[in-house]
């Protein structure tokens, strides 16, 4: 009985020593993809970098793919953070309609500034990330639709195709030969250049779908 | 000289040969697909079941998936000449609106009833079909919406978003754990029932979208 504590202790110490770790890490990953872009970015590289054993850095991630992985899941949950407590017109507090554009507008805005980190995240099993933001996405949109008043009787199929309308363009320049897992700064700009204007277009639709005859 | 007529001549006929292999090979699983069910549908089945060397087979389509990949192809060709020169609203002769309408309603009905072939023609290396119909879909969203008259300056952003919101479920579905190249007929049955409802959604999209202020 009296090991109890200890043994409940000793594991919430490895947490934090593994947390801290894992912020670290991924500090340093930030700072490798920055100064030398997502490319140059190996496990060997970021355990130097860090000044932690290559052992530790193969435990916390397991392959490349998942330092990228690690980094999406914090900023998809710092952007999660933006729409669901942060200002207006992204975040409560303004009309349904207003935070649809404004959500549409951040969310390509997202996609567009880490979609280097998206494809370095993913491997060659699955060419595109089924567990990424499009759930939260896909109820974030119910929810505003439901609130917007459109009149349109079956609003979780309209759901699923604006959702797909708002990430599909993404996973389709993910799926594309040769934009695959394969790094290319080329790919990546042209579908930049690409994406752009994907926040206006993104703004008359759901502006359209929302209008009542 | 005289030996190129023959150079010429043997390839041909090996061509006309391997076209008749191809016809009765797909024949045979769509037979197999139909009676058996996708799953168990083998490359030595195949090859059984057609009267065919093993060999034949395997250099006809290399892998399993590659069967379903013909399969999907054929029956691709056969939806592309519908909607380019059959009957109307599918086809010309319909308003543009209509026809978007009708190319939303067809396409869904065809990648639902292919779902379970075009899951099986994926492979582990690549969990969406890059090169599947979608850039038919896109061209030819964007000659309609062209011709519709809907006042949106930018039809090419509206086009990826609109092909995203038609092909994007079934992109989705098929980056699902568990519904990728796994076959699962309760995850296939699981999307018809989910995809049923999307024509309906589809033709409130669009009217919708092209309507006018």
């Amino acid at each position: 009985m009296d090991r109890t504590p200890l043994s409940l202790g000793r594991p919430r110490a490895e947490r934090a020593d593994a947390a801290r770790n894992r912020e670290q890490l991924l500090a340093v990953a930030r700072e490798m993809v920055a100064e030398l872009g997502a490319d140059k970015v190996t496990m060997d590289g970021l355990a130097e970098g860090a000044g932690l054993g290559k052992g530790t850095v193969y435990r916390r991630f397991g392959t490349r793919a998942g330092i990228f992985h690690a980094l999406l899941d914090d900023d998809e949950h710092a952007f999660q953070r933006e729409v669901l407590a942060g200002p207006p017109p992204l975040g409560p507090g303004a009309s349904p309609l207003e935070r649809l554009v404004a959500y549409g507008r951040s969310r390509i805005a997202f996609l567009t500034a880490h979609i280097t980190i998206v494809r370095s995240a993913l491997d060659h099993h699955r060419a595109v990330p089924a567990e990424g933001g499009s759930a939260f996405t896909q109820a974030h949109i119910r929810m505003l639709l439901g609130r917007a008043g459109t009149g349109v009787a079956d609003l979780d199929s309209l759901t699923v195709q604006l959702t797909s309308a708002l990430e599909g363009p993404f996973m389709i320049f993910l799926a594309l030969p040769g934009t695959g897992p394969e790094p290319s700064a080329e790919a990546d700009a042209a579908f930049e250049r690409r994406a752009r204007p994907l926040g206006d277009s993104w703004q008359t639709l759901v502006e359209r779908v929302c209008r009542r005859a």
